[in-house]
């Protein structure tokens, strides 16, 4: 067989906005694409993209359009003629090979639709989307201002003052109640500011019957325990004020069993409300998956309330997220849910988009089950709905989605702006920065709990096919969080010294980064509970802590100050076992990035890169030099390092 | 790295009755699945089955349940939660290595959602479609009856006699008319009986303005000129009485410009007719593809009738299959459409299916492209209605869709039964038999009608991803043709000799055989035109032909003789450059298989598979010998060889 081409010499298209300027054609519009290929790579005969319309291929011949710095630019046009248009490349070189370049790489062989690189027609999410640097903050234990004191112990909770270890079994789990509110939060947005952040995250502020809110007993008003609505609006517009935008966190899947319409729906059998679930003894007895049986192997043990709401009467049974009696599962069936809930100006996913909340935007939990049991499957209705009322009252907002695993199903540009998922980024950067045999439990999804041990390659390949199904809009979109309340804390097994690679990474990779509020404290956590450690403000000026955040304003403030590592194309240059080489390039800028867990020395050619003789440090102690001979790049390890370099036009213009 | 797992050496499952015998399983039902590692993968810690219920991950652990012939047999039981069930095996070993086995083969990290194994739910072709060996005949190039002489050529046509050339140049391109008929057919059942082929797929018996037909101007009648309705009463009823089934072939993507609904359409665009097709003067003009580019550089011109048919006035512009005025595209909103065509016992897919005409089922033209237009998909519908529609009328029949390129996306056992495709091995075979260098344009789908210079590896590599994306119920339906009425004659330009290997393969691997009528006298053709030579009937007894029928019938004989080649599991044991071993296998017998494009001499452990010294000549000259120390098969090549073993259940009770 072939020997296989060196990273840097690979030929290159991902879709951004270096290749195809115009991000957002219309339906039916003639798009300009370009590719790269190196003049290393062997006379090329034609190059041509193969599009994928309606499900039948169509050709389309590219031509050269540039040649510079040892890269031969092609050009072709093609249509849009579906709302997802599929492409690939196909490099024919002179000696009668077929070379084909899609989301996942070159081939030789045919390859799968699945495969295929994507653009999507039609709206999109607003430019700052992709420009954000997301703060999470789970409000029960980010803050609590003067009126916490005040206010009552709810009958479901057990009270914990701010400096108790959180308390991980049942039932101090999910009832164990810190008191964080809305304007505790507002009182410390200038350590937000400070970090540099620009998008807060608020997991849900709806009353529930559990410290993390996620069993809504209403959509309608802003938990009191909070601080009610008028702390929402305090909150959005201090934030606002700072640059800030917000967004909430809504549960399409399910609401809580203590909600208002569930209530409804048990009181009255024929009510609309009964309509928004599912209720076994209507769903035929050999179609009913056995609950007891999913509710022991499956659920993750953060969100099993035990003692499920004061019912009156014996309750009728109903189907539920998991099995979670306190999560009952909403049926999409409900034109009226759908006008209540999702659809039109008066919904609750529009009110709160609106003035006096003006939150810019929503995350959906639980956004991979939404709609789907048995042989039902309104997933995709339900999501569109959700954007289209968006966009009809606020279309400067974004739209998150859950989706912890393999997302790009459902990500492919019609709704969701970008998905909350773990396999793309999370559980690879665990892979390759934990220690060897650690084991990390619950919602973050390694199977059996198990972290597998892996290589630099590794990382790159589960990265590269994980991404490879979203369009390039959605893929910028993706969430690049270290961890999140649903896992454990990264720092808690973590190889030493290594935050600064997983968090360079973190805002160099496509996608928003994430920041879980008390990461930057260097919080530990076993779990998905105990991730949930209250804010040690206290520590701020520890000799430990103030160092770790002013790493995290560094790296949010290279990532914010460079515009190529949000919306720049993505180019793997060298990945051995220890070290990762990348540039993010644009027109304007080249960010040239080294994230290393050991030491390292690695030599690219010289037509790796253009520009690296005019490189400027921008973060780290790497080493780079360069000459006509090849780039070399050392330094210590664990350690991530970036430079700067001109953009790809300036590079070619010089060339 | 690791070293790579010898192929003979890899843990194993299909999802074929061997590891599931449950191939029908309800919705909600517990499923008992199993797999199989071999003894020298290493100390196995345990071994679980990931589903992905509502695209939710769920574990199942599985337990050992029989240990032989230095193979571990683990099974678990999971339940069938939507209709579509996606499932991986995850083994871990002792060292604390994950292996993921899914449809593409063993992966040591996290594997995509479309590469997982599925299985589906609910209603399934009858079980004779997989033991079908299917005859394909182009009615004009068939046979021609008496009564074929009394018929006046059409206004259409250019009439040719038997011995003439098929004229590839228009206007004798579509127009050159033979006058085969189904009398003509009738009058040689007894070759399709010599050859023991079992079913009979005719290319459109509709009236048209073509020789192909695929442009309708009715659905309500049997061309006159193939003899009528009754000609097609009586051919399938002596078909029926020889053992052999019938189907059909309706276009669901068009009709014929000529067709009466066009008419009617044309004549009256408030009729219910109009809304039978899209017309271009009422899609949004930025919404409307280039007719003249897409027809220039995308359509097979076989199907590029160049005269329209006769038009009283000036036409409305409409949308038509790639552009080409002739073939109108349906538009499937019109529910009116469908209630004719394709949904109710009144429909038109209903009615052939029926008696007196009692077709066995359907060939769906076009199928990837039927119901999909601009931002509308209506695909999945259509195909859901007109097998829902058979299932009404008559069960016992089978729906196979075209889809020329990667099917697996439409073909997930929701209605189509099998896909004709090319993707999966009809191309990676001419690949890899064709003289290297040899073009093939046209229907066949090879880029820029190349055909790419294959090892035995990448034939592997195509047909395993191709085929990974089906359920096995499905894979068992795709048509494993060495070429149609679309594409050259695979003898066209085939390496010397290799003709016993394809048919080998075709008749062997997983899928329907397809024999193109022609192919057993050896007539070759550059492209989809040229390949519809008339019938050599003359021929028969030639020194050239008659060992190439006897060839022909010999492999479908061992095919039909052995259900292992119909249901059995499929398993690679060597795959070389130049020779291809695999097993296929179920739990009464084992079919061995060598295909080979040069001498070989391939050394298997003796634990690759068991029974081997039983084994008994079934074709071919490949010599096995086998003994404690391991298997040795030689050969000479081009060949194809076949040995019968006992089944993998007598084997491990042996053991």
């Amino acid at each position: 067989m072939d020997d296989p081409v060196p990273l840097a010499h690979l030929p290159h298209h991902d879709g951004s906005p270096l290749y195809i300027e115009e991000q957002h054609p219309s339906l039916g519009q003639d798009l300009v694409m370009r590719m790269r290929v190196p003049q290393t790579f062997g006379a090329v005969a034609s190059v041509h993209v193969r599009s994928n319309p309606n499900r039948e291929p169509r050709f389309a011949e590219a031509t050269l359009v540039a040649s510079a710095a040892g890269w031969d630019w092609w050009q072709a046009t093609v249509e849009v003629e579906n709302p997802v248009h599929h492409y690939r490349w196909l490099i024919v070189t002179d000696d009668g090979r077929q070379h084909w370049l899609n989301a996942r790489g070159l081939s030789r062989i045919e390859t799968l639709d699945s495969e295929d690189f994507r653009i999507a027609a039609g709206a999109d999410a607003p430019d700052w989307a992709a420009e954000s640097v997301l703060y999470q903050v789970f409000p029960d234990r980010f803050a609590r201002s003067d009126a916490a004191d005040s206010r009552e112990t709810p009958d479901w909770a057990i009270a914990a003052a701010w400096g108790d270890p959180v308390d991980t079994r049942p039932p101090g789990r999910s009832k164990q109640f810190y008191g964080g509110d809305l304007d505790g939060v507002r009182s410390k947005l200038d350590h937000l500011v400070g970090l540099g952040v620009n998008l807060l995250y608020l997991t849900p502020v709806f009353p529930g019957r559990s410290n993390h809110r996620y069993d809504a007993s209403s959509f309608s008003i802003v938990d009191p325990l909070l601080g009610g609505d008028e702390a929402l609006v305090r909150l959005v517009e201090a934030a606002h004020a700072r640059g800030i935008r917000v967004i909430g966190d809504l549960t399409s899947n399910h609401s809580g069993d203590g909600h208002e319409w569930f209530a409804s729906a048990l009181a009255d059998a024929g009510s609309d409300e009964a309509a928004f679930y599912y209720w076994l003894d209507t769903v035929q007895a050999e179609l009913a998956p056995d609950e007891s049986a999913s509710a022991a192997d499956a659920v993750d043990a953060s969100y099993a309330v035990t003692d499920a709401a004061p019912a009156a009467a014996p309750r009728r049974s109903y189907v539920s997220w998991l099995g979670v009696p306190s999560l009952p599962k909403f049926n999409w069936n409900s034109e009226v849910l759908r006008r209540r809930f999702i659809e039109g100006e008066e919904s609750v996913v529009a009110r709160w988009l609106q003035p006096p909340f003006n939150l810019d935007g929503w995350r959906i939990d639980v956004a991979n089950m939404t709609g789907r049991y048995l042989d039902e499957d309104h997933n995709a209705e339900v999501r569109r709905i959700i954007r289209r009322t968006m966009n009809e009252v606020n279309p400067d907002t974004i739209l998150l989605g859950e989706s912890t695993n393999d997302a790009a199903g459902d990500f492919q540009g019609d709704a969701w702006h970008g998905a909350m998922t773990y396999a793309n980024f999370t559980r690879p950067l665990w892979s390759w920065l934990l220690v060897p045999g650690s084991t990390a439990f619950g919602g973050l999804g390694f199977a059996l709990g198990m972290v597998p041990d892996f290589t630099g390659e590794q990382f790159v390949e589960a990265h590269t096919q994980f991404a490879a199904g979203f369009p390039w809009r959605t893929r910028l979109g993706a969430m690049n969080a270290l961890d999140t309340h649903d896992t454990p804390r990264f720092a808690t097994s973590a190889r030493p010294g290594v935050t600064p690679v997983a968090l360079g990474l973190s805002v160099t990779l496509p996608g928003i980064p994430v920041v879980f509020a008390g990461d930057e404290f260097g919080l530990t956590g076993e779990d998905g509970e105990a991730s949930r450690t209250p804010m040690p403000w206290s520590t701020t000026d520890d000799a430990e802590v103030a160092p770790r955040i002013d790493l995290y304003a560094s790296l949010i403030g290279l990532r914010r100050a460079h515009l190529a590592l949000s919306t720049g194309s993505m180019r793997w240059l060298h990945v051995g076992d220890d070290v990762l080489v990348y540039a993010r390039e644009s027109a304007s800028e080249t960010v040239l990035c080294v994230a290393a867990r050991a030491d390292y020395d690695v030599a690219l050619p010289s037509t790796a890169l253009a520009g690296a003789d005019a490189a400027t440090p921008a973060f780290g102690d790497g080493r780079l030099a360069a000459s006509a001979d090849g780039i070399s790049l050392q330094g210590s390890g664990p350690s991530f390092s970036a430079w700067v370099l001109p953009g790809v036009t300036a590079a070619v213009m010089r060339a």
